[in-house]
């Protein structure tokens, strides 16, 4: 518990290279996690090579994390293994589909944060690369991804160069509902997001962004409608061509 | 590690409850997962009163871990909250497409997996419900989950009444790529499949289902393409009545 609530993105790795044996028992307890029906519906594609990692930089903005982390990890929604294995045993199988493709994320997912635990657990450091959906179809080529595979998620792995604080988080009872969904009125909307508006950081980054709120740095520079428009519409074309939606 | 290394699925519970304070702290454990950009993209919605367990177990096909489990953690992306807080910040929120939905879908998981890790350190049981995304339009109704909320998964939670032995897994090299993905060739996967293909209990299956193959037993009963083709088609609706896609 105390691992998991100590938990800190790391974003700055020392150059110490991760051991090959370590970086596999990782793995493995990654793989230990839930699956659905245990059909393993994910792989795993490790980046060490400089020249793989050149590649793949640009497609997650070039964020130092990505240039410079010693691994990437990018977790695979994979229903191409399963499927060859149902081919390959007179068995017909109809995974060339939204909900699978859905299924199949939601797998990676737990391998991933299981990942993430382990390595932490070992001393590692990591970072989430919330990019790679943006450029999956990219990342597709450069990893050579086959249809009914798309890649979730991206970990940036490696030793810790910082020692960053804990992130700020909204109050537990804000995000947990009992029995049913109770929706958010203007107040308490105020009361839950005070202490992260209030932090110096937060409006730190609303004079260096310009803006007049924490939410317009938001919408207006991070997170911004007509860029997840852009990229919705290419993660569509990107399931189209691996197979996952007509 | 040796925590995530002897992870097994837990489907029978002892009626004994989950006392409260416990279950928030693990809860609190969750929400210490990754998020994207620190937006918090979900919520949680606790079950553990029996009316609304009635109205929830058919939605979850009647198993009966779902009817029995004292405790039902239903993890919801969610946008909603954050698009209010924009809307009150003079902001204006732009995540009623694809991509929002997905990393949203991310967000949850991640706490989703947490929640399970930290459970299971305090000796708890935890099973996931796959039954969730195939149903997710009537656990919206039962949850009252407003527009930009989805259900990604469920977790019945509760203490152990089994002690089941670990589940196979296909051997490691068989889930991880070194740089690029290599594709299965038929030998390949046959050798990955070797050892879940002579277990006893997947021969019995075999057998209790009248198939031919294991693979058939996936392809013919549990995962049909006739049922992964309508309920794509209906999370389709559904996403489309959440406001996540037009």
């Amino acid at each position: 518990m105390e691992l998991l609530n100590r938990h800190v993105t790391i974003r700055k790795f020392k150059e110490k290279p991760v051991d090959q044996i370590l970086l596999e028992s990782i793995l493995y307890s990654g793989t230990k996690a839930s699956t659905t029906g245990n059909m393993q519906l994910y792989s795993i594609v490790v980046t060490k090579d400089e020249k793989q990692k050149e590649k793949l930089a640009p497609l997650h903005f070039n964020q130092s994390v990505a240039k410079r982390a010693p691994v990437l990890l990018t977790f695979v929604a994979d229903f191409n293994r399963f499927s060859k294995w149902c081919r390959n045993n007179k068995a017909i199988p109809g995974y060339d589909n939204l909900l699978s493709f859905y299924t199949a994320s939601i797998d990676a997912l737990l391998v991933a944060q299981n990942v993430c635990i382990a390595a932490e657990n070992l001393g590692l450091g990591i970072c989430y690369l919330g990019t790679t959906t943006y450029n999956a179809k990219e990342i597709i080529d450069v990893l050579e991804l086959p249809k009914l595979t798309f890649p979730v998620t991206t970990v940036a792995l490696g030793y810790p160069d910082e020692t960053p604080g804990l992130t700020d988080r909204i109050p537990l009872d804000g995000v947990v509902h009992w029995e049913k969904y109770t929706d958010y009125s203007e107040n308490r909307i105020k009361e839950l997001y005070a202490v992260k508006e209030s932090l110096e950081s937060s409006k730190a980054f609303v004079v260096e962004n310009q803006k007049e709120t924490l939410a317009q740095v938001y919408t207006d520079v991070r997170y911004k409608k007509a860029d997840n428009e852009f990229f919705s519409a290419k993660m569509m074309d990107t399931l189209r061509l691996q197979g996952f939606i007509v």
